[in-house]
């Protein structure tokens, strides 16, 4: 591509405004913003109303633009955006992890067929850069296992309630801060973080996932006994983004999760995202940054955008393993579930209970359970209820009998008063 | 370069041997191992005698290796044998972090005259991907520090001395376990830190540094009372090189420090390694892997192996930042020093003094030195004295009127017995 990039600009909320800040301040003189485009002519905008255009053909249209970068809300309309741009021959770089998660296959062979490159960093882990990491740095490498907190929202407000807030404190604190949205469901119920989690098992194992499939609980419902349980037992609650293979198996979903102090998400706060990665030689890393933001956002667009100099594009080189992977929806896992209603607590299908706590005001069971009869409960909209799952291996079926006929005395049933 | 990846591997120790099996495992059949030179005929290796070659020129003059794997531990013969594969237009990967440190300006300059790749990734952190990172992604933000543990021997002897273990001791340990050398001194006085952070420099900061200009103190003369001074203030002792932005200088320097558990190396044990990354954009990254052992470092030589099938170069392009950077050997810095006897301690020329305790057996002070000062010293030969850098930020000399006119009503002093 020409060392001159000429960026066509959608959107100009709190990223595009910190890319047009960011380019300002560094003054990189090889890229400019051309065009931008946003949706309301009305809204109070940091520089002056001129700067902008109201119609999309001023950047899809105009030949002069050679990398259309998107940063709109409406993945419908972002979709639209991006299909034209890319058949038209721009590069785009994009931070739509709900576009992306939906449409990524068709978006790929379209770039393809048109020779430019579709790159989206900042979707996932906002400045981390993990999608170039797993592109680039772990293809000779086998990865086992790819999890970590992938949602800065839902992390503030549980950094909140480890502390002791209530739920309902803590949202109302994030929405104040701008950390979560009047309407906080996509994040608070997972959807924003499985998005990711479907992007990390497209470059990290080489599968591609309808996000439908990928099954996402959130965070809403935890109670103050949930975190009192999670903190007398030395464990911290994070929504965790998990991937794994077993055996040839990928196995994927969002939940809440029990972290011992050896995890290493454990100390990871606030609106911080984290990453592990396991991979079979290299073994263990962690990344930690900042996962949202203005300015972390936009830093990862704009390093999109200058790789676009020596014409990046992402080569999937896990794909190959698609052919023998297989994702799997049910597994066995060891899981907590609270709830002051017991009837309530009998929803959830355990193999075996492990501990069973009932409490005058609260009520709780762990052990071990099929995820796949998790998925048909609709747990997100149950409000009496909280689950999270508990620091022990996943198991597939084929051993899940392994995990049934360890030979126990008695199950453990507790009495003692919260 | 061709889709065929032939390799020359001139060594065969814990490295080698790990390539070796790691390309088995894989079965990468793109890449392949043509032809293994050694220097010892007669050592005893994990695989048959045949298989190796005792003569430079098996792979120097052999046409059908175009990639020349470096990993012996004599740094001037590793020049040499890099030097001439440069010249010849194979692409050199190699590990060796003093012959890099010392020799890289030279050796760019080789690569690009023959239009061959010269890559270095397990030199810094092992599987870290560090340099790549600082390569690729930073690029369009501006960097104001990198810093971390890059010894993981040094690491895992603190993890022991942290607890409590006596430093002779956890060095025997140490070096029972293969992390530490016969001689320890390359890694205990900081010199493998510093060599590394030589490269860290040049990459984040494209500034080259002779080695030789870059303080290194390391962890050799820790006793159990710092230590025990440390975590009465709830910090643990970490060899950290820190290279950061003041003004438009640059510093850089390999020290003990006392990290509070706000730090990203607080938590990071035994033979880790961590990188801190700030950026003015992207804000603080934190990187956590393995920095040594046979299958993490082998792992990342053959990620640089295989970005060889794309003509991977590292385009060092923040060097343009250089001509308006310069390195400052001086600046201010808050530490802490401690010795057995009183005399010793005075050898210190603090510009100020925070706090000085005297004890019956050993005594500290804190406070304010100008780092040029520590230079003259020849610390790493002091037996009885200990320092650490304090969690206070450095000042250039610019500034340092400020902290000299901070207001202080009494220059503290403790008289509590340790």
């Amino acid at each position: 591509m020409s060392k001159q990039i000429r960026i066509g600009l959608f959107g100009f909320g709190v990223v595009g405004n910190g890319l047009h800040d960011l380019l300002n301040q560094t003054k990189t003189r090889e890229i400019t913003i051309d065009t931008i485009v946003v949706k309301d002519p009305d809204k109070e905008r940091s520089i002056s109303k001129e700067k902008f255009s109201f119609d999309p053909r001023a950047i899809l249209d105009n030949p002069r633009i050679n990398v259309v970068v998107e940063l709109i809300n409406d993945s419908e309309a972002a979709y639209l955006l991006v299909k034209e741009a890319l058949s038209k021959g721009k590069n785009v770089v994009s931070a739509n992890k709900k576009m992306i998660a939906t449409q990524l296959d068709e978006l790929i062979l379209i770039a393809k067929a048109n020779q430019v490159s579709f790159l989206y960093e900042a979707a996932v882990a906002g400045a981390i850069p993990i999608i170039r990491n797993l592109e680039e740095y772990y293809n000779s490498d086998t990865l086992s296992a790819v999890q970590g907190i992938v949602n800065g929202t839902t992390n503030y407000i549980l950094t909140k309630t480890n502390t002791g807030m209530h739920y309902c404190d803590a949202l109302e604190e994030a929405q104040r801060l701008g950390y979560a949205e009047k309407d906080p469901r996509l994040d608070v119920e997972g959807f924003d973080a499985k998005y990711k989690l479907v992007l990390l098992i497209k470059h990290a194992f080489g599968v591609t996932l309808a996000s439908e499939s990928v099954f996402n609980y959130g965070i809403q419902h935890v109670k103050k006994e949930d975190v009192a349980y999670a903190s007398e037992k030395g464990y911290r609650i994070k929504l965790l983004a998990r991937a794994e293979k077993l055996g040839n198996h990928i196995v994927g979903f969002v939940a809440p999760h029990f972290v011992p102090t050896s995890h290493g998400t454990y100390a990871v706060d606030n609106e911080f995202n984290a990453l592990i990665v396991e991979a079979a030689f290299a073994d263990k890393q962690l990344f930690i940054g900042k996962g949202a933001g203005s300015f972390p956002t936009a830093s990862a667009v704009l390093s999109d955008v200058s790789a676009l100099h020596y014409d990046y594009q992402y080569a999937y080189k896990k794909s190959y393993q698609a052919e023998r992977t297989s994702f799997l929806a049910d597994f066995c896992v060891q899981i907590y579930a609270g709830s002051a209603d017991l009837a309530v607590l009998d929803l959830i299908p355990f193999l075996r209970v492990e501990t069973f706590f009932q409490g005058d005001n609260y009520n709780y069971k762990t052990g071990w359970i099929r995820f796949g009869h998790l998925k048909d409960l609709n747990l997100n909209t149950i409000k009496e209820l909280f689950f999270a799952v508990l620091p022990e291996p996943l198991f597939t079926d084929a051993l899940r009998t392994n995990v049934q006929s360890k030979q126990r005395d008695f199950e453990a049933v507790e009495y003692s008063v919260l």
